[in-house]
């Protein structure tokens, strides 16, 4: 059978879905397909406005979308409280599944979804793009290299955003019945997912949230802390939140070598990322200086890693339609094991900053 | 009464003594005068490698030193344990302090040689270098902008570097009745003020070690970690460890700016160092990119840090000697809280990770 483009539908009108039906047209194997909002008006006027093809179905629901046997595979980015519901419904409609995260509000929810997903035998991806950029792969190397990093010894991500009243008043992820897990699932998901990318998704034995978690009126939380602790040692601290200056940082440090970055979820520059290594570093022979010092990388990129996001996912769910493969399991595991250390951290900061375990 | 050069005995061959010495060289206002070792030869012998003056002293005993009435200040880099008995002593004889850190092996300790050096009416500060390279003063002023900085939500520090298996047999700093602080003590005491720094030396409320310190088999710290937590919600961890690659970090995020730097204790070259500030961050219109980017900043120096400090020091002594002036209280009370918040970390790890409160 050919290998045909997937045609990807989008649920919804969310502000993230601007910049990712621009990927799903930017990459060569998906198509465009159809947009649903709750009102055909609303669907219409954001495919208007962002620039989609004309060929583009607009759809007056979300339901319409998932029944349009033409649609191959879905785009959610519905708030997280939705995830479920729509998820499962459009699994057991046969529709691959490109969802937002965080995945889940709990891993059972989660669970529930990749349930469905493997019954109805469909590809499901959360949409963390970073991990999809050229650059996270040739950081990959250099923390893999055991002469080079050596044995990994504690990791530091930070990702900060500074909110403004109106996100603060109206945003969906300050809101308890939408992202309930606000902060904690927005940029806390970035976060965690850094950690275990840096330990090679080796879950942490306990996570403890640290004292001076901020919420909101309604308890949404704006800004926490965590630690996670594994059985031989390594040591992971994340800091998130809504009310400070854009940073993004993560910091993996083994005993030989020393990774930095400093734009994790989002590159600087759509077309090229960089990082930064240190291997075996010393000092001079006085101590007033190193030797030798870090260098930067740079690696560049054809593609946006939204893109790249879109056509990875594209091209699991092509192998899968056209060729009998199975679903790549890979991505549904690194969604679980993010939801659960970030239930851990949920459950820690909800028990009075008590030391939780994670079991998978 | 003229103004004249301060003239330095140092306590002891250590190995820091060779950088210090140095810097006592390169200082405009100070005199390498005397070294004192408990052999003469051996005293001898580090001054002919260290290229020291013809002229300096060589004694073989750290009391020769003190003893010499044309000895104006001592500098002290023997081990912690030492500290407390030989920095009281040549205070009572009237001998300025430039002393190693960490200070003490503890606050109790800290403050019988401060009472000595205020009883004595003589200058202590202890050695912590990076506090006296421009960068330091440029970097303070960015964090201090209430428009370009804001208000100081968290900050991360981590000073690792990986010893030798000499270093962990046979260094100072692995051995419980030396510098029994260990890790803690050393690299540790850098992140510690590094952090104080950052929120203008405001004590937290309370200190809490992370799981997963490491020790030897006598009991010293080869690395831990520990959060730092104040009454207005600022939150700091830091990670220190003598069994990981070289990194020394410092980040400092506020509401509006963000301050990065990667070298903060010992810059990566001695004549410049950089830092990295980004300003009300935000991101490209489709989040793409980031609008603005951060930006670096060189500093120059004519002199290395540590002959900066050197300077300071015996420009307030020579304030003292001869223009009739106070010992200045700024430089013990940063020791002193960079002690406080150490032993609240030590004694978060002894009590098996509580909560410790921190009080002045």
């Amino acid at each position: 059978m050919a290998t045909l483009p997937i045609k990807i539908g989008i649920l919804g009108c969310a502000d993230i879905a601007r910049k990712v039906s621009r990927a799903i047209t930017l990459s060569p194997n998906s198509i465009l397909y159809a947009i649903g909002s709750r009102s055909s008006q609303k669907a219409s006027k954001f495919a208007l406005e962002n620039d989609f093809p004309d060929s583009t179905k607009i759809y007056g629901s979300y339901d319409a979308v998932l029944d349009d046997p033409e649609v191959d595979a879905v785009y959610i980015p519905l708030p997280t409280s939705l995830h479920v519901d729509w998820a499962v419904l459009a699994a057991r409609k046969k529709k691959h599944l490109l969802l937002e995260k965080p995945v889940a509000l709990n891993v059972k929810e989660l669970d529930l979804i990749v349930e469905a997903c493997e019954s109805a035998g469909v590809q499901i991806m959360d949409g963390t793009m970073w991990m999809h950029n050229p650059r996270t792969f040739k950081m990959k190397e250099f923390v893999s290299d055991s002469s080079l990093f050596g044995e990994l010894k504690s990791v530091h991500s930070c990702f900060t955003f500074s909110a403004n009243n109106n996100f603060l008043e109206n945003d969906i992820r300050v809101k308890v019945d939408l992202d309930g897990l606000g902060a904690l699932g927005d940029v806390g998901w970035y976060c965690i997912r850094s950690i275990l990318w840096a330990t090679d998704y080796e879950l942490p034995k306990s996570v403890l949230a640290l004292r001076g978690t901020v919420v909101n009126s309604a308890g949404v939380i704006l800004a926490c802390s965590a630690s996670l602790h594994w059985e031989d040692g390594k040591v992971a601290t994340f800091h998130c939140s809504f009310l400070a200056n854009l940073t993004m940082d993560v910091t993996v440090v083994g005993t030989n070598g020393t990774l930095h970055f400093h734009d994790f979820v989002i590159p600087f520059e759509e077309k090229q990322a960089s990082f930064t290594t240190a291997v075996k570093s010393g000092f001079t022979e006085l101590v007033t200086g190193w030797e030798p010092k870090p260098s930067e990388h740079i690696v560049v990129t054809d593609l946006p890693q939204e893109a790249l996001m879109v056509k990875e996912f594209c091209g699991l769910v092509q192998s899968i339609k056209f060729h009998g493969k199975k679903p790549e399991k890979k991505w549904p595991t690194l969604s679980r094991k993010t939801q659960l250390v970030l239930d851990a951290v949920n459950a820690s900061i909800a028990s009075g900053y008590t030391t939780v375990e994670v079991s998978s």
